[in-house]
């Protein structure tokens, strides 16, 4: 048995928003102290993960003039050449200062909508300089509490407007730099823009440069609409636009727990686990949580430790599942590569197609034996096969 | 006072299905009478429907021999002569029978599948032969309770094959007929691929032919994942893709209830109509609902009857929100038409936009009198302005 | 149509924590000004509210000593006078600090549960002092976000001692006060202890003195478990034990919305205020509600006068619906009244009862119509009647 | 490791009305055959189970004379017999027959309620004949759509006066039987009476002879509400008064699934299993589950056995997480043992414990270390300690 100790090659990273938050929420103050980022990265280093992302603001407090900002960069980049820490990604926060109390890019308020755009922008400057190839856009505060006022139409094409603006600014630029939609249904706002990795690939369609926009989707954000989050991610691999993972847990529908990977529903991180193994997803895997308010710092590096623990533990109970030559059989009498063989044969016109006859009564007897398969699924999970 | 009686220039259709739903459930037994189509149509063209749709199985019982099929579509057509009713749309049950136990379009079963298309094909001719303009898919029964189960990329290309199929079939027939997909996200699957409007806009942008298929979304079926049906909606009317609505009630997240249209989320409905009546939309208003199993037939038609006067009576309260100058108060107050602004001016480059400077402290205290604005939209509702 | 202007003999009042509501919370900082107690007296006692209420820490910042205290209870005290305004309800803060974060009455720490006990003393005198009749007690921190981390039985346990110490206090001081349990499901932990009316109900049960503690349902908590809030009501009137109520809006199963009344499930509301107005129940009327942050102080007192507003419209529309000759038809036709007759006559014995035969046939056939009467409730609703 | 047999040792039951489901509902028509209950009898002795469970309808089809029931029992008999299967529990069906369309105790029709207790009380004959000591009552179709249609006090009224005849009936027969009361929130109805566990412990309460009712909490009843099953139980237990209880699984918040124990959220039942084990329960361990539409016979054996086999699994699993040193010196690092000590000393007064003071700042930073706690959990589920 592996210890799961992770390693840089695992691809791990995590938001310095995360160990760091402090734990205020709607209905309590802050529980801990502020951490340094210097310190997340040697400790996140120091725990085997390759990466660590930010929001402008987590890293350079807003309104530090350029030398505050400088000396802060300059600490941050030595602490990752130091340790060898990467910055897979960087995003932009559009959400905490009151100026956003009616979201970023479709704020009805023009002047906060292009002081959005300057806000992303420096920050993708930012994301450049440090060699962050993802930048993640979460339009949390992008919805409304009542359907009067916001006019969708318009709110979607301003977010088309601004993908369109920044697209054409990484271009000309050059950066190396791809955008990640990361979806949500709600909270904060009542109901959000673009509230599940359907709607966000769907709107990425509309854009000028598609191919320069994926989806960001979270564990628990999808959750909390009560979707599968395995079922989503499929569609987001099969659509080419899986340009970024955030990983956590989320037990049932309800406010935003960002609880540690695999603290949530364990089967669903199973099986997500399962097919970002076989998918040929190359990104970072990078967890995004929060570690609750009883947590003191111990805590928060033991909730980070268990993130990566869980998904190594969960790799590894997924290869043994599909090499489970029991599983292979199961596989086999469920009929699911059956699936993978198109309906009509290579050339078929529809006329024999058409005079094909099926016994009804003879095929409705069918079962499947998915409850076996299930069954074999839920085993390995739980180690005893 | 209008006394909301519809006419067939409301555009009002029923399902045959939702009439005629004998009451059958998990739970419990048929309550009401077989309902036989022909008197359907009499009642609907008698309430001021002007439409009635079905499955093919609704009309056509599954095993008659072409001659019974003959009498029934005759005798059909001249109910439909004889009051004037439409037919706007039809659609083909892939799900009652044992053989669509693991799907239809993405059963594992080979055969199935190929049975599903001739099923759609041959339901396909009866649309054409009776005018219908849209062909609604839903897919209840493609989806699983086990990850393991199913390979989605599989199943998203089966599905992706089924509809090149069916669109190429349509075109060499000549047909005026255009698909729409329906989605939902569990029920009678543990989870339906495509569960949202979202995913379902996002996968016909993968198709041949994505400009013959749009969405065919239903008030329950987004709640159910605790979605907004409008927003919902307005996603769909600006990607162009709002063929056909399906309107009933829903009461949370729970079972599907397809409560008649305004018995669920009555605000919910008031700012669907406000969008529906607005946005140009000029198909069928078309309602999917399960009379309760306590109404007798007479209680069947009541709740058709309350329906279209829901709508009705919504409509008339939008057009009066609109209409009410304090209300256009309001909305310029919530900086409403503000978002309509492009975020940049025509022709400016990004340079502009990053020399300007935003005041944060003043333009943080700016609030948006959303609660006035939603306050005089209950008021509409409610009838007391 | 009256003008729904309330005065003090509709007996509502609000949480100074509701118009005082700074607007942070997980995603965002504070956008509003701190409000002071005597400001907020004097602006409810101009809407019309007869009263409000506050946790302690609301009134007495946390941490100030006797004399400031003694200063801040004197200035509201005379605002009160001043203004005829009351103080129906008091209630602790034992969630925002720190040292709650793993509960109050049942936080896994001894000191931390003395300290809650403590607090709790401290402002049931202060309650006393300002004539309070009700004391409620949300414990929202008393829960858990893993199973392995609270001895469930120990926690209740802890919960009845601390209401029997509590109740004894009362009972010695002589002061004329009741408890009310607020249950609520979950956040911010991931799971409360007494997470709906029921719950809460069933607990009390389980105390010395039942008799002087009830519940103090809130419309959002129960709805965020999916339940319907009037039914919920209703077996609290029916135990007697509807001691205090929080009114307030919640659109559907999602994170603690906390808004205005009448903004959420209007359906639910009218139902609610139709059972509130007919049961007798003389408590004050308390809105919990959070105006949202994209308010400014002027939105706020907008969102304030709006839940009462919305309170008299459905306090008229329910009175219209009882009174209305069609719906008492309907009422009779759906067989309302019949339930209350008792199934066996007086003295009849079972003997009887079994002898007894019923017609499957002809009863199953029976209708309800229910949907006729519920669409007379909406039309009521809807103001079209 | 244990090959997870189960024996009758091991207190296993099932419903006839799982195994036995033949899968109809809404969407679709029956897929299996039916099933004879002299063959479930014997197909669930040779898989380990203790005893079987139904509804008078699953044994005694409807209408059957005396004779063909005396048959059917006398088979039924000499299976049990045979195999040494017990009967721990019979329930009535009151749901499936359009009599039931409103309900059974609570039906609108006075009628139809002397009928429901009728039927009740002919199954309680069956029961004590054959040796069942528990008598589970569902109340599914006691519920409503529309408010409007339900006087909820009344209907209390009426199920009161229910039991209380149903345990006078018991109690005049000399019978060794209690109630245990099933409760659910929605499905088949809107909304159900007592909705949860809560709801359902508090109307014990009210009882004439509350002693002999008790609950029977289904896992997916509870999750249908999003709530914590582990907790409801504890609280009932708390309350003496889990009588028996319905083990399957539950994907979140959405229609009954009724998945095979163990498919649902497989960490809370894990929590649950080490709950009853060391809670002294002692009563039957009931599955009632559906096995999935996609099944054949062989699948819905497999299904029953996964049920056994993932109980037992569980089981082991809890055990070994309690005898585990490390998980001993996390619960004591989390203080979990410290909530069992009272919070006031035995005889201690008030005055002494308001003269006491607390660090709040020192207090504040305390952690829990629950991450470690849960995470050391998480692992003995899967297997990797």
């Amino acid at each position: 048995m592996s210890d799961y100790r992770p390693t840089p090659e695992d691809r791990f990273s995590f938001g310095l928003w995360t160990v760091g938050w402090r734990g205020h929420n709607t209905f309590g103050e802050a529980v801990r102290p502020v951490l340094d980022p210097v310190d997340a990265v040697h400790s996140l280093a120091a725990l085997g993960a390759h990466g660590i992302t930010f929001h402008d603001d987590d890293l350079v407090a807003p309104g530090s003039d350029a030398a505050a900002r400088d000396t802060v960069v300059k600490r941050f980049t030595a602490a990752l050449a130091e340790t060898g820490l990467t910055v897979p990604m960087v995003t932009t926060n559009l959400f905490s200062d009151p100026v956003f109390r009616d979201g970023g890019f479709t704020s009805n308020s023009r002047d906060v909508r292009r002081y959005a755009l300057r806000k992303v922008v420096r920050t993708i400057d930012l994301a450049a300089e440090l060699g962050a190839r993802t930048f993640v856009c979460w339009g949390g505060m992008d919805g409304a509490e009542t359907e009067a006022g916001k006019d969708d139409a318009a709110a979607l094409d301003r977010l088309r407007e601004a993908f369109d603006v920044l697209c054409g600014y990484v271009l000309d630029k050059g950066y190396d730099l791809r955008f990640a939609i990361e979806p949500k249904p709600n909270e904060p706002r009542g109901d959000i823009l673009l509230p599940t990795v359907g709607h966000a690939l769907a709107f990425i369609n509309q854009l000028e440069r598609p191919e320069m926009v994926g989806v960001n989707p979270e564990v628990g954000h999808e959750q909390m609409a009560g979707l599968n989050f395995a079922h989503g991610i499929a569609q987001a691999l099969w659509q080419g636009k899986l340009f970024h993972i955030d990983l956590n847990g989320q037990r049932g529908i309800k406010y935003d727990q960002d609880l540690r990977f695999g603290a949530g529903d364990v089967k669903e991180a199973f099986f997500l686990v399962d097919l970002l193994e076989s998918s040929g997803y190359d990104g970072s895997l990078h967890f995004d949580f929060k570690p609750p308010r009883t947590e003191d710092m111990s805590g928060v590096w033991e909730s980070a430790r268990g993130c990566m623990r869980n998904y190594l533990i969960l790799k590894e109970k997924a290869a043994a599942f599909r090499a489970d030559p029991d599983v292979q059989e199961a596989l086999a009498a469920s009929r699911v590569a059956e699936l993978a063989r198109p309906t009509l044969d290579p050339g078929e016109n529809l006329k024999d197609l058409l005079a094909e006859e099926i016994d009804l009564a003879e095929v409705g007897e069918r079962g499947y034996h998915f409850e076996r398969l299930d069954q074999l699924a839920v085993e390995h999970l739980l180690g005893v096969r």
